[in-house]
């Protein structure tokens, strides 16, 4: 028997169906980001045989998972949480040392993870998930009705690919993993190669978790992989049923279309970004421009700018008040101390992108963003260009991952037209006074444009509420029907199955007569909500 | 002005935005299915511009449509019903001189997918379909919460493809344009060249409709097509979001990897058909064989066996039971009469798959689906083969299109293993008395088989409500998420946008407070239903 601090101690491994596994000789190393020196620690590439042995007990736990009840998946989500923070300050520490993130910010994006691993244990008690609906037999009808009884089921094991810039929320631990499991799905997971440390660690809380409830050992695995070869045989193994994925543009749409090209396709739901443009309207900036400025740098330079949320573009009027407000965002920028950034690829693409946008025509570089003089450090970048200029070159519209903005002074009446220009996002902001005239219009075509509209606010930070939708139009995601944040994320892996004319005794408890589990149910079309412990009644609010 | 008898006339054209249009001299026609001889009035292929004005006349249309109240979109829905009633029997004519399905059949699909349009106005109208949710702000939360209101939206305009079987009720007027409508999106069809005719008057209904409300000219557009380049131009065409398919697993994949190969994927909801396995017990057949056997015989034959949901394979345990119900089965289906099938292609492709099946080893040929001796006539077929057989020849696993089936005899303790070798499909049948032994490992093996699962009854026939699940695993479909057909149908054509923070008054009206459309709801995680006209109360049954 291994303890609980073995059990907890990173070595440098593949986590396979509960065991260590290190079949390639081909190891690879984080870099701390402060000094660009590699970390002591090697990890082993996955080999296909690997990956394959990982899919494998996926799909055996499936068959475990499917006939348990919730509570234990429940309480499976609720040791995850538990244990990511009974391992206390040592992941914090290990993860500082590969994203460089911080100290304050790693404890609070642990406390997100555990709320929303606790959110969807909640979700899952309440049975809200399995979107239970009844149709009795209706033998007057043409032509006559069965009963039909349908529910939400697990579509199969799961692939998650970390992301580097959230390497706990959406990570190993992260909302993927946890819709993953509240589905009933177990989960394979591919490290982000950033932080392998904090995978493993993240993983082998997860498995301490599986072994408190007595979970099958495949209930969860991690795969390291630095290159494309792991992600793309993880993608690819026929186990696998869908693919939850944050990153880039890029390396997303090429699993996509790995996933879409299988002989039996699997959805790949990929999160690959935003430029999450504001509207600023001129009676805003005239009424609070500091203020919106200040907000918007903020947000802006949260984690040194690498949050898919992060606001890249503002659209600001032509005059005085655009002008005020640009002047206002460079004097902050200017003296805002940012950490250096996640990677070294993130870090010189970001170099290369922010020299080609200072030298498009018409563009003025307000703020230049230096390079640091040690690791991957780089100071916040702010440019402005017109409407037109915005128009003519499609280069303006493509995200800039890091501290970096674009402020677009458009004159009056050219609004519509400048930001139909846009490609789909994550968010899309306004500022404006409560009693400006109708901006209908704007939200119509801003609803086009965004899965979340944000008034008066900023899109950095993305609340776990059943009303969230993380998501929007390609490029943003894959699936634009689909949020990677909030209780509806957990749909993205189930698939419904009906029942037709089933003994009560034989259903499922969820879909019986009686509601023996007490779960939300839409019955011949209307809604019965669960009732209150201890009550008989429905509660209405 | 043209009158309604004329809006009425089938000319063979295409119809665009509610223009006659036929710029190809390409023209292609019907064919008689009980003689084989062609129809009088030929049809012009499409051309790619006449598919862009199509695409483009849509996207304006959604502008349109985005800013109706629901009432309007039921009340389109509403008159596309009455319109295809009002039409009376020229449809039914017209729809069996180009399938042979029969008056009696087709008045019985027109009646089904009037139903299904006016099923999907009262959805539209009680506001269901928005899946609405509301949480409200919560500064107590760790980070606070903002308020954030969440509803489905139209994903913009639709294309659909009429299927060959369902000249109605999964064609022009069936339920991918009833769901695209619902959603709010405008459609654009292209009709199957089996039945032009059916699917030009199908849609001079629905633009006599649209006539009726004052909808857009372009929310709804007919293209004709014989080949697959019409269809590939509309999959490919910018402004299409989403595409709903019911045909051939060729035809489907082939669209598929076109959605999911463009420059921005588009889903490809593609429904290509299923074996519907029937699992009978050794009890079910002891109590009530030659009763199973008139049933499934029934629902094989139903259409000449041209159902995506008919019954393919009977799995029958070894022994007296089963050999005495393939007698029963052979007995009835040899003095079956059925129509002739769909289309040459149809009828020479089931001839082709029924000698192929005859020389598999281990198969014996029951009862021989003779070809006719005029039109696209074939008698139905009875196979069967042993356990052994059939895990030995995948091609035993595959859809016959037809009145063609194949009986499995199952050794005991051999049904597990058998089964599991099926491919994803629609339903699964299992005939067996009530009080028999616990099958719970019969249903979780089928639950990974199917979408929809039939208790001692037969798979044809899919009710229109709210539980419904017409869709399955790949390759029943290419999205085992989603259904074709019952009220969750519509989700497939709407994405979710979510409100941060927004002043009630700017809003959509289906997320302010005081809900004035009067919509179901889920507030702070509990359903909130639509209150009862005349009531304040929420009613709980």
């Amino acid at each position: 028997m291994t303890t609980h601090s073995q059990l907890l101690n990173v070595t440098g491994a593949n986590l396979i169906a509960g065991r260590e596994s290190r079949e390639s000789s081909d190891r690879f190393t984080a870099f701390d980001p402060r000094t660009g020196d590699p970390g002591e620690l090697a990890f082993p590439e996955a080999t296909p045989a690997e990956v394959a042995q990982a899919a494998d007990a996926a799909a055996e736990a499936l068959d475990v998972l499917r006939a348990w009840p919730a509570a234990r998946i429940a309480g499976l989500l609720r040791a995850i949480a538990a244990h990511l923070e009974d391992v206390g300050d040592a992941l914090i520490h290990l993860a500082d040392s590969e994203t460089a993130l911080g100290p304050e910010r790693l404890a609070g994006e642990r406390a997100r993870t555990c709320a929303q691993l606790r959110a969807f244990a909640s979700v899952v008690e309440d049975g809200w998930h399995h979107e239970a609906i009844i149709d009795h037999r209706d033998p007057q009808a043409t032509p006559p009705r069965p009963d039909l009884r349908r529910m939400q089921t697990p579509i199969g094991p799961v692939a998650v690919f970390g992301a580097s810039n959230f390497p706990l929320a959406f990570s190993v631990p992260g909302g993927d993993t946890a819709s993953a499991l509240a589905a009933g799905c177990p989960g394979v997971a591919k490290g982000h190669p950033s932080h392998p440390g904090t995978s493993e660690l993240c993983a082998r809380v997860i498995l301490a978790a599986a072994e408190d409830v007595a979970a099958p050992s495949g209930v969860f695995s991690l795969v390291h992989g630095r290159g494309h070869e792991v992600g793309q045989s993880l993608v690819l193994a026929p186990q696998i049923r869908a693919v939850g994925f944050t990153g880039s543009y890029r390396a997303g749409r090429a699993l996509f279309d790995l996933g879409a090209g299988r002989q039996d396709p699997i959805p790949v739901y990929a999160e690959m970004g935003s430029v999450n443009p504001v509207i600023v309207t001129r009676r805003a900036l005239a009424a609070r421009g500091e203020q919106i400025a200040e907000g918007f740098v903020a947000s802006m330079t949260a984690g040194a700018g690498q949050f898919c949320t992060k606001p890249g573009i503002v659209f600001a009027p032509e005059g005085d008040e655009g002008l005020e407000f640009v002047g206002h965002v460079a004097r902050l920028l200017r003296s805002a101390e940012l950490g250096p950034m996640l990677n070294e690829a993130i870090w010189q693409g970001l170099g290369e992108q922010l020299a080609a946008t200072a030298g498009i025509p018409g563009v003025e570089t307000v703020v230049w963003g230096a390079r640091g003089a040690q690791g991957f450090r780089i100071a916040p970048s702010l440019f402005k260009a017109d409407a037109k200029a915005f128009v003519d070159h499609p280069q303006l519209r493509a995200e800039h991952f890091g501290p970096s903005a674009l402020v677009v002074t458009v004159p009056d009446g050219a609004l519509s037209d400048t930001i139909s220009q846009l490609d789909g996002g994550l968010t899309a902001t306004v500022h404006a006074e409560d009693d400006e005239a109708d901006l209908a219009d704007l939200r119509r075509l801003l609803e086009a444009k965004a899965g979340r509209l944000v008034w008066n606010g900023f899109p950095t930070g993305a609340a776990v509420t059943f009303a969230q939708h993380h998501g929007g139009p390609y490029p943003a995601t894959t699936a634009p029907a689909h949020t990677s944040v909030g209780a509806t994320a957990i749909r993205r892996f189930q698939r419904p199955i009906a029942y037709q004319d089933f003994p009560d005794s034989r259903l499922p408890a969820e879909l019986r007569e009686s509601n023996p589990l007490n779960i939300p149910r839409l019955v011949d079309g209307r809604w019965v909500d669960r009732q209150p412990p201890g009550t008989r009644k429905t509660e209405s609010p």
